[in-house]
Order: structure tokens, then C-alpha cells, then sequence
């Protein structure tokens, strides 16, 4: 394992501090925890929550501030954080409006946010969840009871996070959540594993020239393994499998995510999304926003996933566009 | 060799097409060139142009909008731009006031960029250039006489970009971009090799616990190989290289990038980023901004280098934190 790190067990703890040491203007440590909050709060507004755990950086805290998230809990690497310090994350969020946890569908994080929230409620804060499994690929998996939640989460952290920002209540949070999560569709592909540091082998093998459709953000199995293939075949085999549920037609308005697992060149991504293009593009539809890059990395693992969201409202062009300050989104 | 590409001889072209899609708010493709130009010209400003072999994505592309280039040319991976691509970048940039080139210290580059000069100066096109040499690593290298252009160029970019947005001239530009280049410092590692899709194979070779310091960014040799050690032992090699440059005292103001080389985790960059902050805050240093991330890569080369910037001129953080509409900056 060739990693630059101190130590295994210190590399969660000391990332956290680089990343409030590194942006002091936007995020702050909340002491003696590993929960990052933004540091212009907003009083009278409603806070968003989300975290789990680390190694799919810039997710979470990548996304927290003015437009986005109150605040992320950093667990340890692929291990969901604890439910007091999801509590403690929970207290930096709360302005008097209660708090929206968005969580992504593993039964560790689903079972920690839940016991989290009960705390917040002993302490009269009022708070609502939405579970995310945009995950297409598989209906259970290693960690998951149902779909997986993957990248498209970050699509959620920015529509709900504009809506916020703009004043909405906590029941429309969670409603316009739970809708944008039902219009979201993400699978992934994965051409080498990760290692978890604490670990120091990796999750999985691969051949040279084999590639595993439908991975999960912690290696967790897809549905095949096949050879290398042409990025225009892997993006047809990959929007073949979110057409069957998104049923696409022409004239649907849609927003892309080609998101990079960690080690993926931005060339690579960018000839896959032009890929993605060309085959939407035949489909009659319109793609209105299109982002490319590391949203939600496995660590070092190659590959990419594909998400694709159903505009079933305009205005959610317009909370994607809405301007944030953040560390990571764009 | 294991990529997401449709073939290794239309990386590039796909590439550039996939930014173009992708991006049709930001930039556009001028017709029949791999130059992305911004979509919102600003009539009456400098134009500032940068390029370079590709594979260093999101350099230069990603820069290319307002406050930053008017135009990026892409040339094919590791291999500079032709003096008719650069020429049409500058065509492209050109609002009537001149046209800055802002060229990595490459020999090729410089020569392309020299000559393009001249063809735009016969169009009645005021041209001048600014070489960005800011590599501390090695004196001379295989593609480069004198310190070779990396990461810091982005900070050029940026700075330079927020003075010509703001009016400047093109001789006040290439005053100012001088004088910013001489006051940065780089030095990078390689933890892993690359592959260019057209070569098929790794530019070199790392043992398993074999790291390599003071890379280029096209995997140029540096100055040693040594053991993977912690990423503090790293962090205070890298500075105290640095610091025979810059000289660090206290009170210094500095601004610091920690730029990922294609395939190392964000987590690691910070872990990273923290050992650099506790060895500058031992000297009495202030680092006034600091940047975290992928800004110019190696395709999927695993390693980090650090880029510090010494405020000559208060303003200059104030170019920095001027707020941009481009792919990649934040």
C-alpha cells in the first residue's frame, strides 16, 4: 500500500483537519468531533445534514456552505459515523427550523441517522430524513437492503440546498427531496479497486483487461464483469440499463453527472460524456446541465458512474444553477 | 492498458468535443480547431490565451470563462499545440486590445507559442508572452531548458485573469504575470507512472514502495527516488526546498496549492495539506488561501505537488478570490 498518509488509523482524523485548516472561510471543525459546519449560518433557516463514510471525497464536506449542506460527519473510511456524532452534526445545523438529514441508502448509515435523530428530538430539535438509492445496478447489495445510494446524492445536497437557502420549510424539503431522488438514476463501472487504508490490500481483483459493470462506491459487487470495451459501447450498455427506468422520450429535459471514482482522468471522462451525449442526443432528448468530474470518489478506484436525472420540474435547473460557495462544487 | 477511450488516436479530438457538449454555457469550439474559447467575449479586454500538450486536464480548458482565459488550445496528450492551433486561439481571443500568451516552460511549447506569435502579428494582432518556469524540482529536463511550467500556472491564470477582466493592458498583464510567476514555487512527487494512450505503456517505472521526487508533469525524471514515508516526513522535504527559494520569515503571506496528480485521493491531498500547514505555521507564516485538488494533472499518475505563492502584493489575493465562471475553478 503506497499512500501519502501518516498513519492508518490517523488518516480520517488528520483529513478533517486539513480540510478546516485549508478552508477557514467556508467550513469549521466542530470541536472535539468530526463534523465540518459552514460558518456563515443562516438563522431561521432549515439545516442539511449528510455524511457517511469517508474515502468519497469531496463528498461530503466537500459540499458544505452558502446553497448547500450545514454541515458533514466524516466516519471512518467506507464505515458509516457514529449516531453521536451524526448529533453532533445535527446541533451545528440547527437554526431554529429544524434539520433534513440526507442519507445514503446503507443499513449502517440508514440505522446511525435514525438513532441520531431520536437524540436531536430529546433535545426538541425537529428533524426529518430522506433516504437516497439513486443506484440502479443491483436491488440489494453488501452493506444495502434495497437500492444503493451513489453520486446522484449530490444532485439532492444542491436542489435541497438552493430550496433552503431560498426559505422552504422542513415538510417541503423532505417532499422535494424525496421527489428528486425518485427522478435520479445512477450506475457505475469500475476499471481497478480501491484500498482502504486501514486495510492495506485491495477490496477486489481485477484482470488487465477487465472491467466490472454496476460496482458500488465501496467495491461492493455489480451485476458483470466483462472486458474492455469502447467508452461508446459502455456508455450505451449503461444508459441502456437507466433507459429501462427512466423510460426516455423525446423531448425529455435531463441533467448528467459522468462522475470520476477517484482515479479517472478528466480526458477519460470527458470522451465518456461525449459518448453519453451522442447517445441522448439520438434519443431526442435535451440535456439542460451537464457535470463532469470527482463528485463522490471510491479512493483511488478507476472507473465512473453514470447519473441521470429527470427534470420533472424546471425550477430544478434553476436551484442547480443557483450559485453556492463551497469547497467543491463548482 | 485499461482506459475509458474509443481509440487512443481520437482521445484528444473526443475530448475536446465532450468539453464543447458539456459545457455550452462557458465554451465553445472554434470550428475545425481543438481551441475552446469562452462564449462571453468581453470586447475592449486583453485576451488571454494558454494551452499545452493534453492529459493535464482540467489544464487548460477548465479555465477557460470570465475572469480567466479567453481561449485554451489543446494539443495531442504530452505534445504541444501546432502554431496553427495556438494561432486560431489567439484569432479567437482577440477583442481588439491584444492578446496575452501564458506558455509552460516546454521547449516545444515555446517555440509553437513563439511562432504563432508571429503569424497573429501579421494579422495586426498585438501578441506578447509570459513563460511560467515555476518547477524548483530540477534545473534542466527532457523536454526543457531552464525549470520547466507546472502547477502554478494556474495561479497565473487566475491572477492575470482577474487584471484583465478588471481593464488592464496587455503590457500592465505581462508586467503583472512576470512578476507573479517569479514568486511561485513548485515541487511534485510521483507515486505511480502514466500511460499515454498512444505510447500503451507506463513513461516509467516505481517499485511497490518506490516513490519519486521532484517529477514533471509528463513524467520527466527528477531528483531522487526514495522509500514512501510519511506524508510529514514528504510535507518538510517538499518545503525545505521550497524555503531555499522563498526564504520563509514570519509574517510572511502565502497562498498554497496542493494539486493532485491525476490519481490520488482527495483525502490524501488533505492529509497532505495539513502536514504543509503545521510546517508553514512553525515558521510564522500566514497562508492567506489554499487550494486543494486535481488542478493539473498527469492522466492517472498517483502523486501531489506543492505550489507556494509568496504575496508580493496584497492585491494579489484579492485576483485570487475574484470570483469566476469557468469549468474547473472554484
Amino acid at each position: 500500500m503506497k499512500k501519502i498518509i501518516n498513519a492508518a488509523d490517523q488518516v480520517v482524523e488528520q483529513m478533517v483537519e486539513g480540510l478546516a485548516k485549508s478552508h477557514p472561510d467556508l467550513v469549521e471543525r466542530v470541536p472535539d468531533t468530526r463534523v465540518l459546519a459552514r460558518v456563515d449560518k443562516r438563522p431561521g433557516k432549515v439545516g442539511l445534514v449528510s455524511g457517511g463514510g469517508s474515502g468519497h471525497e469531496p463528498a461530503h464536506a466537500g459540499y458544505v456552505g452558502n446553497g448547500m449542506l450545514s454541515a458533514a460527519v466524516c466516519g471512518d473510511v467506507f464505515t458509516s459515523p457514529t449516531p453521536d456524532q451524526i448529533h453532533a452534526g445535527i446541533k451545528a445545523a440547527d437554526q431554529g427550523k429544524g434539520v433534513l438529514l440526507i442519507v445514503k441508502n446503507y443499513t449502517g448509515d440508514v440505522m446511525n441517522f435514525d438513532m441520531a435523530k431520536e437524540l436531536a428530538e430529546m433535545d426538541d430539535i425537529q428533524v426529518e430524513q430522506i433516504i437516497v438509492n439513486d443506484d440502479i445496478a443491483v436491488e440489494d447489495s453488501t452493506f444495502t437492503t434495497g437500492r444503493r445510494g451513489v453520486a446522484g446524492t449530490v444532485l439532492v445536497h444542491k436542489i435541497v440546498g438552493a430550496a433552503a437557502e431560498a426559505g422552504a420549510s422542513l415538510e417541503e424539503l423532505k417532499a422535494l427531496g424525496e421527489k428528486v431522488t425518485a427522478s435520479i438514476k445512477t450506475i457505475g463501472v469500475a476499471l481497478s479497486p480501491c484500498t482502504v487504508p486501514e486495510v492495506g490490500h485491495p477490496g477486489f481483483e481485477l484482470g488487465p483487461d477487465e472491467i466490472e459493470l454496476g460496482i458500488g462506491i465501496h467495491g461492493e459487487p455489480g451485476f458483470s464483469r466483462e472486458k474492455i470495451m469502447p467508452s461508446q459501447d459502455l456508455a450505451k450498455q449503461l444508459l441502456e440499463r437507466i433507459d429501462n427506468e427512466h423510460h426516455f422520450a423525446a423531448g425529455d429535459k435531463l441533467v448528467v453527472l459522468v462522475n470520476g471514482m477517484g482515479a479517472t482522468p478528466l480526458m477519460e471522462q470527458y470522451v465518456f460524456a461525449n459518448d453519453v451525449h451522442e447517445w441522448l442526443g439520438a434519443k431526442g432528448t435535451s440535456v439542460e446541465k451537464t457535470l463532469v468530474g470527482d463528485y463522490m470518489t471510491s479512493l483511488e478506484m478507476a472507473g465512473v458512474s453514470l447519473t441521470v436525472l429527470k427534470l420533472a420540474d424546471e425550477k430544478w435547473l434553476d436551484m442547480l444553477n443557483y450559485p453556492v460557495r463551497t469547497i467543491a462544487w463548482n
